[in-house]
C-alpha cells in the first residue's frame, strides 16, 4: 500500500497519471490550499525484509499492474528513497530493545528525516498489518498510565502502533492510523495529542465492503425496510489477508467493521463479517454480502453484492488524501481528533457517524468553510 | 399493486400488521398530522377484466404470500369495495367513446365516489401499466393545446394517464402518477394544476434497481472513482413485465431509469437498462447490475449486485405514503409539483435531484418544518 | 425434512402433486419395479419436543409454503401417523438408560411397527441433526469392538446414529444414513451388514452447494483449467443450521463437503467450506461459491455462483427415492454398501466417485441392468 | 484470439509457459501422436487494418496481460510471421473482386503458404467476427447450387466464411470453423468435404457461458428438477462484442447458444441469451445467468452464476487443440464432420450432443481407441 502510494504520488507530481481515486483532487475539494504532490517527501519504516525496490517488483505478483513505462519514467524520483527507509518495529515482545529505547529510536528517525529534507511538516502514517486488540487498563486510559507502562517496559501492553503514535506526537508530528490497530485512538494518546496541540485521525481506512455497506445501509432506513440479517464474507490474498487469518488480529478488524451497521440502522440485525485468506487472489479482495430484509406485509426479500477491488489501489490515494488533509489541519492550527475525516475510516476517532452520506456532508461543509475563510 | 395497497391499509387500520415498509410510519416522519389508515376509503378504476376478489385470489399466483388468516380477519372491511370499482380507460384509440365523453365519465365517477362517502379529500393515483412515450406538441405544451386536442378527439395524442390527470384536476383532486407514463408531468397539465391550486406528484415509483442505484452511485463520486460502465438487467413476470416486453412501453421505463445515473455522477458513463419478461417470476423482480469503474493508477475494478424483491410489496406502502403526504399538502394549501417527494420517484416532477440521500435530506427538512410549524 | 417427505409421499399416493424432484419418477428410472407411494407406511422417532401436527404447522415458519388446500385434502391420511412416532434417542451421554437398553428399545419399536402394519420390508432412515465426528478405535473398526463398547455402556464412543444403524440391522432392516453422522459407515457396522446380508447406504444427502460443485468441477478438468481456489459459504436458518453453528458438528459436515473437490479434480486446490447460522433464512439455504482459476498464458479468471434452495424441499424427494431404491435392493437380495447410489450423497459409502455425471452413469447402468433382467 | 494463439504456441514450443488450458496436453489425451508445437507454422488473413505487431501491442489494451519478458524471449520466433499474413476477405458485397477471383486468390495464398514452408498438412481456421445468418437456398443445400451461385457472383448469398471453407477444401485442406458463421456447416460444403475426403469441424468455440451451461444443465435432469426459466446476459468489449451489437450478427450467436439448453433438458424452458457491448471490458467477458426452477411440492428455487473470463485466453488454446486434433484426423485418413470434437463447440456439426459430460465421454473414447490402435 505504501509502495503504491509513493509511486502514485511521484507520478502525480510529474503529471504522468490522472488523479482518479483522489478525493483531494475533486474540483470542489481542491479549492483549499493543500500541499502539492511535488512537495511531498517520503520516508518510513519497513517491517518486512524487503527493500523498496523489491516491494515495487512484488506489486505485479499481487495483481497490481503498473506499466513498466511508468516505472521507468519515475526512475530518478524513486531511487533516492531507499536511504529514508529504516527497519520497522514489530510486536515481538521477547526480542529487541526496551520500549524506552525503541521510542527514542523512533523519535530520532523522525527528527533526522525532518532535518535531512528541511521539512516544515512531517506526518506519521501507520500502514502496518493489523495488531490484536489492545488490553484496556490504566495504560490506555491516561497518559500517566501509558508512560508508566512505557518506563516499566510492559511490552505485552503497548503495541507498536501506540509506540509510533506516541513517538510521532513527541516529535511534534500529526499521526494517521490507517489500520484497525489501537494507534492514537486510546484515551491516553488522545490526551497527549490535545496537550501538544497536534491533530490525529483514524482508524482503519474504509476502502471496500464497509464502504459499500455504509453507502447502502441508509437506503433501508429511508424505506422503513427492516434488515433481518447482513452477512459479509471477505476473501483476500495479500499479507494483510495472511495476518487476518490469525483469529486475534481478525478480532480487531471485525470489531471495526461491525459497528458500522448498528450505527447506521439504529438497531442490531443478525450480522457477520468473515475474512478469509485466499492466497491466489493477491491484493484483489472479493467481498460477498447477503442482506435479508423484511418489507410490507412481513414479506422477506434479499439483495446481495459482490465487490472486486484491489486493496492497495483503493487505499493508496486515501493515504495521500489524508496526508494532505491532516497537513492542512496542522498548518491551520487544528488539533485533536479530526471528526470531519470520518469519511475515510471504518471506525472514525472522535465521531460516531458511520453513514457515508452523512460523513460526506460533514466533510464538504468543513471544506466549504475553509474555502470561504480563504476567500474572505 | 393496488390490491396489495388496499389490503395493507385495511390491515394497518385494524392493527393487524406492523408498518414495515411505510415511510410515513417512521418515528421521525409520523409526527406530522397525516390522515390515519382508518380514515382512508378506497375506490377506483380497473383496466383488467377481474373483480377485486379475483385480484386478491391472484396475489398468491404471483408469489405474494398473504396469510389466509389475515384475509379472513379483513373480510368485512374488503367486501364493500367492489361497488366502488368501475371499468378503467385503456389506450385503444379505435374503440369506445369520444375523449370528451370519457373525461366526463371520469369526473362523474370521482364526484360520485366523493359524495357517496362524504369525503373531504379525494386523491387520484395512477397505477396502470406503462404507456408508450407521449408525442410532444402543442397538446403537451399548453393547456389550450391540450383542450383543443381533447375537443378534436385526438385519441393518438392523449393517453389515458393524461386524461385521468386532467379529470382529477377538473374534479378538484390532487393526482399521483406512480408509473412512467406521462400523467400530469406534461407542461399543459402542470399549468392546469397551478391554475387550480392543486398539488400533484410523480413519475414512476422508485422501488428496486433504481433505488439501489441512487443509493450507491454517490459513493463513486465521494471516492473520485470513475464509473466506466453501469449495466443493469431486470427480469420480472407480472403484467407490468408483460407490458414492458413491448419495446414501445419499455422506452418510457428505460428513459425513466436512465436519467438517474447521469444526474448523480455528473457525467454519462456507458450504461444500459434491460427489462425482460420472465413469466415464472410472477411479481418477484430480480435485477443484476454490473458496475465497472476505474481507480488509482487507472486500475479497473468492478462490483455487481443482485436485487430480489417483490414489486407490489415494495410499491404498495409507497402508494399509501404518497396518498398521505399529498393529502397533507392539499390540506395545507400547497400546490403544483411537490419536489420534496422526489425521494419516491425515478423521474421526479419538478426536481432534478436523483441522489437518494440528497432526496432524503430534502424530504426530512420539509417534514421538520411542518412539525415545527405545528408545534409553534 | 421428514415431515415434508411424509406429506409429499401422501400427496403423491393420492395423485395430488406432480412428481417434480423425484429421481425415481423419471421416465427412464421408473421402469424398474419400485414400491408405490400407496404402499409406503411411515413411522419414526422424533428427537425434538414436537408432535407431527406441530411439525406440519412449523413448515410455514421456515419458509416452506404448502398450500392449506393440500393439507386439508390429506387430512385422514396424516392423522393416524402420530401413533407411530416415538421419542428419539439423542446424544446426551449423562442421561437416560444404558446403551444396551436403548438398543433393545429401538429393536422393539421397529419390530412392533412392522407387526402392527404387517409390513414386508421396513427401511430405517437417519434424518437427525449432524453429530460430531466419531472417535476412531476398536469400537468403530470391528463388530466385536463395537459390541464390547455397547455392553460396557461407552456412551461417549457410540453416537445415536450408530445405535440406530445397529438396531436396524439387528431387526433385519436396511439402513439409510442421510446425514454426515457416522451411522452405518464405520467398518464395524459395515461388517454387521455383510454378515446379515442387509443393504445400507449413505452419507449425507447431496442437495445444494455440493451438488452444484460436483456438476461443475469436472468442467475445469475437461478444459485443462487449473483451479487455484474454491471458496464456499453456506448460510441457513433451520435447526440443521443451529446445530452446525456448533464447531464440533460443523466438522463432520465440512469434512463431508471437502472430499468432493479433491476427488473430482485429482489435486487439492486452496478451498474452504463455511457454514453459518442465519436464523431469518429458515429452511432456505443460500450458498455463495467463488472459484478462482488459471487458464492459458497463466491468466487468472473467476466464476461465482449463488444457490438459493429450500433444504427440506430438495432433500425430501431424495429420501423417498432412497427408500424406494434400497427397498428394491433388499427385495432383490442385494446387500452391503450400494455404490450405485453414490449419486445421492456427499460422502458415498463404498464409492470414491464424487463427479455427479460419473455417478449418474453408474446409477443409469444399474437401473438399465435391472430393467433388462426384468424383461428377459 | 489468433494473436494470442500464435504467441502461446510459440511460447509452448520454447517451453516458456505451462500448457494450462490445453486439452491436448492433458496426460490422458497427449498419449496420441499429435503434432508438436515446434512443428506448427502460422500464416493467415487479417480482416482488420493492423499488422501482427500492432495486434500484439493491442493485447494489453483489451486486458490480456502478456509479460514483456515473454514477448522479448519470443522475439525471433514472431518476427517472420508478418510475411505470411495477407489481407482478409470481408463481407462487403459492393466492393472488390468477383467471388470467383476471390476464391482463386484464397486458394493461391494457401498453396503458396504450403509451398514456402514445405508443409505436409495445412489446416484452415476461421476466427473472423460473426456473420449474419446465411439465407438458405439451393446454394446452401447442394454443391452444384453453391458453385452456380459462385459463378453467378451472388455476393449476398455466399458469406466469406463459406468462401474460405470452399477454398480450403479445394486446396486439399481441412477446415475449422471456430465462429457461429455458416462456414463449412452448410450441406453444400459438407458434400464437398465428403467428396474430397477432408475432415472439417465447427461451429462456434464453447468458451464461457455456454460451457458452464452445458456442464450445469444436466444436473437439473439428474434431480428431476424442472427448469422454468434460464436467462443469460453476456457483456463484453472486444471487436467481437462490437460486431454482436449489430442485431443481425447477434442472431447467429444467439441461435448457436440457444440450442444447448433444449438439447440437454429435453424440453424448452423460457430462456433468453443477451449479448451487449460494454467497451470498457475489452476482452473480458462477464456473463450472468439466472436459473429459476421448480422442485418438490411445486416449490420454486433459483440459482445464478457470474462468469468472468478473458475471451481470447479461453479460446486460443482450444484453437491450438483443434488444429492438432484435426491434423491427427487428416493424417489418419478420417474425413467429413468430426462428431468426437463436439466438446469444443456450441453448435457441433454432425452431432446433436450438447451435454458437456456426454461430449467428454465421446471424445475420451475416441482418444482411447486411437491410443490402443497405436499400441497394438
Amino acid at each position: 500500500m505504501a509502495t503504491t502510494a509513493i509511486i502514485g504520488a511521484k507520478a502525480l507530481a510529474k503529471g504522468l497519471i490522472t488523479p482518479t481515486g483522489l478525493v483531494t483532487e475533486l474540483p470542489e475539494i481542491k479549492r483549499v490550499e493543500l500541499v502539492s504532490f511535488k512537495n511531498l517527501i517520503f520516508g518510513g519504516h519497513e517491517t518486512r525484509r524487503s527493500s523498496f525496490k523489491q516491494s515495487v517488483g512484488q506489486l505485479e505478483d499481487t495483481g497490481i499492474n503498473i506499466k513498466p513505462q511508468l516505472l521507468s519514467k519515475l526512475g530518478n524520483g524513486i531511487k533516492g528513497i531507499e536511504r529514508d527507509i529504516k527497519i520497522g518495529v514489530t510486536s515481538n515482545p521477547t526480542r529487541g530493545k526496551s520500549l524506552q529505547k525503541t521510542v527514542q529510536r523512533l523519535i530520532k528517525d523522525i527528527t533526522h528525516f525532518r532535518k535531512r529534507h528541511s521539512l516544515k511538516n512531517v506526518i506519521v502514517v501507520n500502514l502496518a498489518s493489523t495488531e490484536p486488540p489492545v488490553k484496556e487498563g490504566s495504560h490506555t486510559r491516561t497518559l500517566t498510565g501509558f508512560e508508566s507502562a512505557l518506563s516499566k517496559n510492559k511490552k505485552d501492553l503497548l503495541p507498536p502502533s501506540c509506540l509510533y503514535a506516541y513517538a510521532a506526537f513527541k516529535s511534534g508530528c500529526p499521526y494517521i492510523n490507517f489500520t484497525p490497530s489501537a494507534g492514537s485512538s486510546i484515551p491516553a494518546l488522545r490526551e497527549l495529542a490535545r496537550q501538544l496541540h497536534l491533530p490525529h485521525t483514524g482508524n482503519d481506512g474504509k476502502t471496500g465492503e464497509t464502504l459499500v455497506k455504509s453507502a447502502l445501509a441508509p437506503m433501508f432506513n429511508y424505506r422503513a425496510l427492516n434488515v433481518l440479517s447482513w452477512q459479509g464474507y471477505n476473501i483476500l490474498g495479500n499479507s494483510d489477508g495472511r495476518v487476518l487469518n490469525n483469529p486475534k488480529a481478525r478480532e480487531s478488524k471485525v470489531q471495526s467493521k461491525n459497528t458500522t451497521l448498528t450505527n447506521i440502522l439504529g438497531y442490531k440485525p443478525h450480522s457477520y463479517v468473515g475474512i478469509d485468506y485466499v492466497p491466489s487472489l493477491g491484493d484483489w479482495k472479493t467481498a460477498w454480502d447477503f442482506i435479508h430484509f423484511e418489507g410490507f406485509l412481513n414479506t422477506r426479500m434479499s439483495m446481495q453484492f459482490t465487490w472486486q477491488g484491489c486493496d492497495s489501489i483503493l487505499a493508496a490515494p486515501l493515504v495521500l488524501d489524508l496526508i494532505r488533509l491532516v497537513e492542512l489541519s496542522h498548518r491551520r492550527g487544528e488539533s485533536g481528533e479530526l471528526p470531519h475525516l470520518a469519511l475515510f475510516f471504518k471506525q472514525p476517532i472522535g465521531s460516531n457517524i458511520s453513514d457515508l452520506h452523512h460523513q460526506w456532508l460533514i466533510f464538504s461543509k468543513y471544506i466549504l468553510e475553509k474555502v470561504s475563510r480563504k476567500c474572505s
